[in-house]
């Protein structure tokens, strides 16, 4: 499916782009960039991730990774300077898709990122095992659509396809929400402790999970939620809704109203996907510890020593205080095996089956 | 301070009344308990968790470590029963004291839970390290606060003494808000995601953390937070003002206002005080990872070769996709030592100081 030379043009060259331009110059692309800055284009040149700078007129394809309020008018440059496919790589699709009238364009979302910024973070496997949303609509032409997903699927991407609004509301829901609401809770939080701050102390675990999103730089985020405005609205006040129906029943004492609804998000929680996709079937080997210095690895060295391999890891601080439980994702025909270990070392732990 | 034959009765035997049985017995105390369930007294017997039966009337301290709803007429009981200090365990307070009219009675919150539940979870060391509430009130005899007070520092607990009204107030914005929360922010995306379960692997790591404390059972919630209502009715309130605002900056465009809120949210969380307290200075190793089979065993193995303990361990998936950062909590002095190891393996790890 892919072009026998092929050739790209990215726009844009930060995180996103630079990853692209790499992974699609070790599978054998020809790349050029176009970037507003001149020093960020010779560093990529001297990183090996691009070939030349300025749109190729005999691009296949045009990725824009710009940032998200750019986007449309850099799809309707790219359109124009060349005859190729268009994508983009932005986190919000609705006012992309919506801005853009041409067959050749197919939007498009990587699930992907990276504790690096910029191009300087770029790396040739960034999208490898992450899913790429694409958001075709009626007018997009469909021989379009099968280069754009046969080009990431090279890249190592699973591609997910659904309706532009559609993906808008689930981000919305998914990412953009929950992290606007960690925010809110950690300032509702150091409102309430000023006075006192290592009152805060009282919190538990379940409150750092909560509220962890809202540790990261703001970045981009207030475009992004510009961008997706219309879906974010809607979703912050369904969640507004939801917070007032349980608040209803705790005022009028419908211990059982409350259950109900508290039963029913653990059954969805415990059934959401797993985060990738693995071969082989998985176990969960859950180990009560003390938070002692010298636990962690103590288990951890067991695994190595037992040949098991840790595909997962994490400390579920979901009880009050020190206690915590070591949860470790493994191969599902050796939790057995671990859990013996654990046992002979005088641990306590469980296990059972995922998905 | 603690009476020199020292004499305890707790009324209700499960995981934090069999704790404080075991706890106390094992420092030379004489403990008695009462229980509605027959068969939990003699299992509690049969662990060694207790000498006897029913109320001592020559005990010095009265645990009530009943279910929230019947702690007050417990309380009551106990008063009548003995001459005793009274204290009780409950997650809510300003109700209990309100409820008790003694100088006998000191209001008491240990913030410890375990994986394990009822009596068959208790542990003698559950409350080492633990913070453990304590909310005196006017008329509270100073001596029977001091009681309290060397009888849970005895037991491992770190005491902070707070009024009841404020206690509830935190506890509802650290605890009891996030978990109704998580909650609604699950049911929410279950129901946008419900005609195609799959698409809910677009939920970045992000959303698995927020969402992660509704995935435990309901259990005693309904009874907490109608015990704690009106402190709860008042944090969701102020929740759903804070994510208004949030919501109208978006809907005005106002990308500045939006920045601010969350660069003052990422400041509070960063100086979120740590979980427990640790002897020395305690530094953050963060290595990017690419999730792949092996790793965590390659880096937590290498962690023991060049002999530096990890104290904490977490994997960040703040960044959307496969790839994550472990965050490894090791000694300051011994940072650079890991970090080398590391890089010498070929990893890009960044390392600061906490606190």
């Amino acid at each position: 499916m892919t072009p026998s030379n092929p050739r790209a043009t990215i726009v844009g060259i930060g995180l996103i782009g630079g990853s692209l331009a790499l992974a699609l110059r070790e599978r054998g692309w020809r790349v050029s960039a176009v970037d507003p800055e001149p020093v960020r284009l010779a560093r990529a040149q001297e990183l090996g991730a691009i070939d030349a700078e300025g749109f190729d007129p005999e691009a296949d394809v045009v990725f824009v990774a710009t940032p998200v309020g750019q986007i449309p008018s850099a799809v309707a440059e790219a359109l124009a300077a060349t005859d190729a496919v268009v994508t983009d790589v932005g986190g919000v699709k609705a006012t992309v898709v919506d801005a853009v009238d041409s067959a050749r364009f197919v939007g498009g979302h990587p699930m992907a990122g990276s504790e690096q910024e910029g191009l300087e973070g770029a790396s040739a496997d960034l999208f490898d095992g992450a899913v790429w949303v694409l958001t075709p609509v009626e007018d997009t032409d469909p021989e379009a659509f099968t280069l754009v997903r046969s080009i990431v699927t090279s890249l190592g991407a699973e591609v997910v396809e659904v309706a532009p609004e559609r993906h808008d509301q689930l981000v919305a829901v998914v990412s953009h929400v929950p992290h606007l609401t960690a925010a809110a809770l950690m300032s509702l939080a150091a409102g309430r402790a000023e006075e006192q701050a290592g009152l805060l102390r009282l919190a538990a675990g379940g409150f750092r999970d909560m509220t962890r999103i809202a540790s990261g730089h703001p970045g981009i985020w207030p475009d992004v939620c510009v961008a997706n405005r219309h879906a974010i609205v809607g979703a912050v006040d369904d969640l507004v809704t939801a917070l007032g129906g349980l608040r209803d029943r705790i005022d009028n004492e419908d211990r059982l109203g409350l259950f109900e609804i508290l039963a029913d998000a653990r059954a969805a929680r415990n059934s959401l996907p797993t985060r990738a996709v693995r071969p082989g079937d998985l176990a969960e080997v859950r180990v009560p510890i003390t938070d002692r210095p010298g636990e962690l690895a103590t288990i951890t060295t067991l695994s190595t020593e037992v040949e098991v391999n840790i595909y997962d890891i994490e400390i579920d601080h979901s009880a009050e205080g020190p206690k915590g439980v070591l949860v470790l994702i493994v191969d599902a025909r050796l939790a057995e095996r671990l859990v013996g270990g654990l046992m002979a070392n005088g641990y306590r732990p469980s296990w059972n089956p995922l998905g």
